[in-house]
């Protein structure tokens, strides 16, 4: 060994790339390299700088690729990926209570849970996604699926007051989350949330006993508000106030408080979310495809309100593409505002990794490529015809790239899909376990 | 060979598809075939009959796959690829001005359409388009670029009133059409089309010009028209008429007139297309991106007008994705309407496909799989986690396939993508190709 080498630190991998977007900073470096180890990123510089100053056991080499954090799906009910394209293009009411809520009331279970939940992690993971952070029943789960599987989940404990499979009503719900927040907390993976469903869905009492528990374990609130205007125009006409200020009022409101949708925002609205400092789940392929309303993201980017970018469930979307879901994003963000300008190439992204990563409170750890931060990083290769010529690799990812270009996922420093390919699991032998549960649900369809 | 093998008839190919998307008519079929001979559909069965009646050189066999008719991008201006990513988030007159404009008239040229071609020709081949809806300088070298490498194509000839490195004026844009219109017309995979720019680009002489060619020579019209509330508005104090009914004036306006664009549609606009009988052109991601405006599609659909989907250029797009712009197109229906029945699936395959070949007068020929309509067809595979379940497979393509999904892309019966890679040419030898172009762009649009 020359003093040389001797001189040099060892390190678990380095990955060299012709682009990083490390999101934060905002720059866009050319021909650099991360040293990984133990799952934290120790170094990224110059690839020369970086292969001078560390050995390591493996040393990936991305000549065509952009390397950047995974994303962080910020709104999924993972398990509904079981009804994926059951029943589409119907009224809201129609698909609810006619297919979604029978299928539901028949099936959801935890296995049920466990089953969809793999089948949508196989997919977000090969689509770069390496968080997600969900809303269902049986919260343990989708927690032990996403451990298993080596995805890094945010998991809601869902609160609701009508009786479902999992909890007879809200104080149920919230004693299930007790119960179970020390037994998750054991999952490296894995951290968790309270989800209240919904303003309409439940009551002030369960609102209360949401904030108690929250407060008292330092949990983030995981809530859909404003999905509609009739969700807006029902609250005014049921407790003479908007849904947002009702959660105000209740002392919910914070920077640990995620709304998700928020299609319909007036000033005041927009007031209450930039004091108290809440994060905003915007889920446009949902809200389009369900005609639910569309979030003004150009006026929440103005007022500096914190905004993640999420898919939403399988059953509305209907897929779990968050590359797909950040251009639907910045394309419609400018659409509907008229301008150009509005919600450009490195705001999406930015939304679709930190943004995400900050509105769960996770931001510490995930969302940029920074030393001391989680190794959770893609990447995406340029080499295709529909993102050549580069003159701009950041515009390339957000406007071009197909999520079939994504080579490589790493989660925590470890390599999840390579070469587009999952490493750890066979996903024909997945659909083959999901087909007795697809053959179940088309009978019940059919035969309600 | 036994008599039951003598009594069969014998095609070049036999395509068996675990789903049949005809289009027209609107069924889904399950385990068919299509037998294929010098480029046309023969029989479209159920695979035991098909098998029985016909014997072939090759038979492909699909069994995750649905097959269906190739799509028809009906909008165009393949050239622009070359400027894919040059300059976004900009608004419209700095990227025209500053960019698109200065580069064009730089480089513009019969090599750099061919080269621009044959880069938009690769990509949407690989992503399942068939036909694609061309306008842009020189037609001529876009024209021997489609027939080169085996595309079907559309190719308009411009006018223009303003002078570019093509021609002087529209004059001048009419003549050079006239002169070339018989050599195309030796181009078997080629038909043409005049394309007057846009109302405010085009006088009334060069528009009168052009009515008279087109129905010398029974061509198409395709034409830019309210793009922008900005163009109408102009309009409207320029001429004080709206440009739709200042072509309709003009006697322009028929069922061979397609319009491109359309997000400005009042009820007077509406009436003329009923009246006229003329296709639209949707390209719902340029007019998000550009912040030009959304076309109320639903209320197209309503009216009966016949409306194609088009993905414009890839300088203002950014790709040109047909599956990826029928789903926008199908979302963002449903979302500026508030209804989740707008624009279902089955209509946007439709316009994606028949409906774009009725809108350049080729519904005769292509569009749809039907008994003596050319076989130019496309296999998608739903064996992908992102198209799993598959309780309807007009709703997966339409809502989750990606582009990688498309495996296998015919064009009048001969196999251009296969295994989602080219048949005909190396894709990396095309980009070293065009590398030369795009250095020379990138430094002019560094260094005006």
């Amino acid at each position: 060994m020359t003093p040389q080498t001797a001189a040099k630190k060892h390190v678990d991998h380095i990955i060299c790339a012709r682009w990083v977007i490390p999101v934060r900073p905002r720059n866009l470096l050319h021909h650099h390299a991360m040293a990984v180890s133990e799952g934290r990123i120790v170094a990224i510089g110059p690839q020369e700088d970086i292969l001078n100053a560390y050995t390591a056991a493996e040393v990936t080499t991305l000549n065509q690729h952009v390397l950047m954090p995974g994303f962080v799906n910020a709104h999924t009910h993972a398990a509904m990926t079981l009804m994926r394209g059951l029943a589409d293009d119907l009224p809201l009411m129609t698909w609810l209570n006619e297919h979604i809520w029978p299928v539901e009331g028949r099936f959801v279970s935890p296995e049920f849970v466990r089953m969809g939940t793999e089948l949508a992690i196989a997919e977000m993971l090969r689509g770069g996604t390496t968080t997600f952070n969900d809303m269902y029943f049986f919260p343990e789960a989708a927690a032990l699926s996403a451990q298993d599987m080596g995805m890094r989940a945010h998991i809601g404990h869902v609160i609701i007051d009508f009786p479902t499979a999992y909890a007879a009503n809200a104080d149920a719900c919230l004693q299930a989350a007790a119960d179970l927040l020390p037994r998750l907390r054991q999952l490296p993976l894995i951290r968790q949330s309270l989800a209240p469903h919904a303003p309409y869905t439940v009551a002030d009492a369960g609102l209360r006993g949401t904030r108690e528990l929250a407060e008292a374990e330092q949990l983030p609130i995981h809530m859909h508000v404003h999905e509609t205007a009739y969700e807006v125009d029902e609250a005014l006409a049921q407790h003479g106030q908007r849904p947002l200020a009702r959660l105000a009022a209740l002392d919910l409101l914070n920077p640990r408080f995620l709304a998700v949708h928020m299609t319909q925002l007036d000033d005041s609205d927009l007031s209450l979310c930039r004091e108290s400092g809440l994060h905003i789940a915007h889920c446009p392929e949902s809200n389009l495809k369900l005609g639910s309303g569309i979030a003004p993201v150009a006026r929440i980017r103005r007022q500096g309100i914190g905004l993640a970018i999420g898919t939403d469930g399988a059953a509305s979307n209907n897929d779990l593409d968050m590359l797909g879901e950040l251009r639907t994003a910045a394309l419609l963000a400018k659409g509907i505002s008229n301008d150009p300008t509005a919600f450009p190439a490195w705001e999406a992204l930015e939304a679709a990794t930190l943004g995400g990563a900050q509105a769960i409170g996770w931001g510490d750890r995930i969302g940029s490529l920074e030393i001391g931060k989680a190794a959770d990083c893609i990447a995406i290769s340029l080499d295709h015809p529909a993102t050549f010529p580069v003159y701009d690799p950041v515009s390339q990812v957000a406007y071009c790239a197909g999520r079939d270009q994504i080579t490589h996922v790493w989660v925590e420093g470890k390599i999840r899909i390579s070469q587009g390919q999952a490493v750890d699991w066979e996903t024909s032998a997945l659909f083959r376990r999901a087909q007795e549960w697809v053959k179940r649900i088309r009978e019940r369809d059919q035969n309600p």
